[in-house]
């Protein structure tokens, strides 16, 4: 049944709202990676929809809705990576995810340079973006925190492991590689957070890190 | 003898300028860490300094060249931290020294920011400061992994620690530290590098480490 003839008229709309909703976050996302935030317009990133400025408007109220629009959808793919390693190992397929994630960054460096620039320029408290990445840090540090301990508590982390101040180090370590990795695209972010893990794992965490695997769905 | 009766003129016109020139640096650090590099102007500067802008392109051709001179002046101050550690107690000293670099940057905030957003933007291979910062890193990263080295030579660190991927680490999770410090200032850098350095650390080393003192000059 093609989408012209299914019966389900609201439905329909949702599904197409939601799709034009999710072609203009892309959009979004590309021309802010590639202008930077500051120097991106509502109008291009419409035009480049091939809608009006009023049309984008209807789904974002303001850049500033857009820009958390974007973020927030980068956090959902990040989530994504991760999920399917701890649905199939547990405490430990989170740590493989962290490193798969680390993998995948190093295909999109528009996006990471965004991150960054972004994450810099909100250390203004008058950014439009200051409390999200508050919240985000705040938030990124304490699941992070959680699955450490998770892994600590599974006997794949040395007991020896503070989980909140290794969280800290941990998650610091990604954004540092991400600002250096700007500037030389030959640094190895993966293996750079892979050694850090294995250094805190115990030998039996080791195999069961080597070990994980996606679950299929 | 006070400088107006000193024989040697020549030397003592050097000197002025010298000052001037450091005063400049400084002037022009503040407004950098202040304002943004793009925003801080040669004008504002010069007047802050109470000289003239031509006055001022007497010292600095550009403000590229200004810039270049305010991230020389950082790394030339960092460098003296470490210093008076390594002096006195070798390798490990050092070790000490970068938790106490770290101690310092809590107190500089304005530096930090400067650092940190000057390093996303250098990202750009047009920016006045792109070969700069793949440079100062590329040394940053060499200098830590000779210091690293050292230490595990001096048998401070573990010797299964390899010291060239051990420095991309150390030296990222310093400026992951920054960035996010910029955004929550409760951030215990210092005791992140310690705490990493404690890891790679045999049971001599720790000992050596606590008890390392800086020289006197």
């Amino acid at each position: 049944m093609s989408l012209a003839t299914r019966p389900n008229a609201p439905a329909r709309g949702y599904a197409k709202g939601r799709a034009r909703r999710e072609a203009i976050v892309r959009e979004a996302s590309a021309q802010f990676a590639e202008k930077g935030f500051a120097s991106a317009t509502i109008l291009d990133i419409a035009a480049a929809c091939d809608i009006s400025r009023a049309g984008l408007l209807h789904y974002f109220a303001d850049k500033e809705a857009l820009l958390e629009a974007v973020l927030e959808a980068r956090d959902a793919e990040d989530r994504a990576r991760f999920t399917p390693y701890a649905r199939a190992s547990g405490s430990i397929g989170v740590l493989r995810g962290m490193v798969e994630l680390a993998e995948h960054n190093q295909l999109v460096p528009g996006l990471i340079e965004l991150f960054v620039r972004l994450s810099t320029e909100a250390a203004s408290p008058d950014h439009p973006a200051h409390e999200y990445f508050q919240l985000r840090y705040a938030r990124i540090r304490r699941t992070t925190a959680q699955a450490l301990a998770a892994a600590v508590a599974d006997g794949h982390l040395s007991a020896d492991l503070d989980p909140a101040t290794a969280a800290l180090r941990l998650t610091s370590l990604m954004d540092g590689l991400q600002l250096r990795w700007l500037l030389d695209r030959s640094i190895d972010m993966a293996g750079a957070i892979r050694g850090t893990l294995t250094e805190w794992m115990t030998e039996p965490g080791r195999r069961a890190f080597e070990a994980a695997v996606p679950s299929d769905r």
